[in-house]
């Protein structure tokens, strides 16, 4: 029992000091070594635990992916109950996005995700699951929406959550809680609107 | 005359060269020397014109911004000429950036900007740019877009842009035309509908 909780918190320090240390200085520009001492551990114990550098990167983006299912199950649960109105909803998914930290990781990975397969396919199947709560999302706003009008509100809501989570790269004024209330709003209006 | 020929020749292989490499293998994976082979010229010659990889960097991101306002401007003397209805505007610009070429490339470039100040600033004027003729195109939906209303859509707008255009991380069901036609009516929809 001892063991398992040892490898369980070495694993959570390899994987917070992977997190600081990548988007600091890119990955591929840390070594192995480096993050041993960041994190604690020995190199021997990092590849214990992961094969490479690339199932360190696996392990981020999963871990990542089910926090912000957890997430979208919650806010689907405070829809539901009526708690939220749908411009609400819309509000927190992006509340959630919007400005997001650790960009320079975000984008290693995604520049990543063109040169290893393996790192594609989690991204991939990360997106599907999301795309799952954000159908259900879309037909809360119109429940006419289906086939071809339904998987273009799903991507247009994709690109809206991408996009504004990535927003600082462009320099914008208006502050973050403005463009989330707005934002949604105007999603609801387009996905009640579709022709 | 010879010699500025040749030097702009140069510089259009370096970077043409530099687009291909980094893209395949990263730029800080790309060493000079195998960027010189590739470009044909002399890693001495790399240096007269970019005093380092940050600059070549910088001048393939300043390529691609003055190409996209270019293609903006045409895109809006054709919507003031009423030769493009603000549908086909918004289908126009989005056909632009929508499945985006060199996206390990872009990524890498996104993920440079946080460690790297030059680039950032590269990236930010660009962005501006961009947004004083996304902000022509939203006014040309609605005229009664101003302040904060106008802002918010700017930032919509571009959220579309930018996510419809790495929509391919994802694995999009739907095709590229459809997407775009139907996130363009969605935006106008949108941007009328603004309270």
């Amino acid at each position: 029992m001892v063991a398992v909780q040892q490898e369980k918190n070495g694993r959570i320090r390899i994987l917070t000091a992977a997190r600081t240390l990548f988007d600091s200085h890119g990955f591929h520009q840390t070594a192995m070594a480096e993050l041993a001492v960041a994190a604690q551990v020995s190199v021997g114990q990092i590849y214990r635990l992961f094969k490479s550098k690339g199932d360190i990167i696996e392990a981020l983006v999963h871990d990542d992916a089910d926090q912000w299912c957890r997430e979208m199950a919650e806010i689907q649960a405070r829809l539901d109950s009526d708690e939220l109105t749908i411009d609400e909803t819309f509000e927190q998914l992006l509340l959630h996005t919007i400005d997001e930290k650790d960009e320079a990781l975000s984008f290693d990975i995604l520049a990543e995700s063109f040169r290893n397969p393996a790192v594609a396919d989690t991204i991939g199947s990360m997106c599907q699951r999301f795309r799952t709560f954000i159908r259900y999302f879309a037909c809360a706003a119109n429940d006419k929406l289906s086939g071809e009008a339904l998987d273009a509100a799903e991507e247009m809501i994709l690109a809206c959550l991408f996009g504004l989570g990535h927003r600082s790269v462009s320099r914008p004024r208006l502050s973050a809680s403005n463009a989330v209330h707005r934002t949604a709003q105007m999603i609801v209006t387009a996905l009640r609107g579709v022709r």
